[in-house]
């Protein structure tokens, strides 16, 4: 497992793109929703087999950790200063004022998120179960902090 | 070459989704808007490369056309039956009744993007800009025929 998580680290790492390049603000903004709209589809799929609601298929659930792993790194270079305005979105105030912490909230989701991965590629749903929580934890701990109630322009 | 793009390809197949699950219509739609959103931004960053509006950087060439290759694959399982209603989109008709050469189209453009990440891990400017250009072919040609010039809902 120790190396199947290095490796998932490691793979993280590499994916890593440069700094984001947007000419407009709405143009983060709508990148960075359509990067997590993606990563919540497919961490969804991986839930349902997780909570019994769809049938464990260890490949599919291989496959799908491993597009949310590589989604998890992309949202957080769209979060460029001056865009929380824009466009509908719903980042908080303290996204910017407190960046420090944003970091470390999104680096525990993405670490969770490669435990996950992890777990996914060693076929144990007890792992993955155990992991999906983890990741739920960390997605829960940011929006509390980070993601209003509503949509503000 | 030949091994990268080998390499590419079964990256490709592998990272196959399972068939979307998509509660509603406007799920699918905006899951596969938010696909292609995230796989232009991408692509885009190496097209400047390839075009001389951004400098060539090798590493992150190949970061940026590993998530292309990553979203290529995504966001076809999304035009599910009954998803051409539901939110404002630009799929046309044609997207259901000629299944068949959509289907060949998406394809097409999947195949170019694998010789591009394989020509970007390569880390040969001339080759990326050769398959850029077949890349951007590709999108042209489906979205000649598939996607309207205007949002209808």
């Amino acid at each position: 497992m120790t190396r199947l998580l290095m490796a998932a680290v490691v793979g993280l790492a590499t994916a890593l793109p440069a700094a984001a390049q947007f000419q407009k603000p709405e143009d983060a903004i709508k990148y960075r929703q359509s990067a997590f709209t993606v990563m919540a589809n497919h961490l969804g799929r991986v839930g349902a087999m997780a909570q019994g609601r769809a049938p464990f298929d260890a490949k599919v659930a291989a496959d799908n950790t491993a597009i949310v792993s590589t989604m998890s790194m992309l949202p957080f270079h769209a979060f460029v200063p001056g865009s929380d305005k824009g466009a509908p979105n719903r980042a908080k105030a303290e996204v910017w004022s407190d960046g420090a912490k944003f970091k470390a909230a999104a680096e525990k989701m993405q670490a969770e998120v490669a435990k996950l991965d992890a777990a996914a590629k060693g076929g144990n749903l007890d792992a993955i179960k155990g992991a999906m929580g983890a990741v739920g934890g960390a997605c829960k701990a940011c929006h509390d902090d980070f993601r209003a109630e509503r949509y503000s322009n």
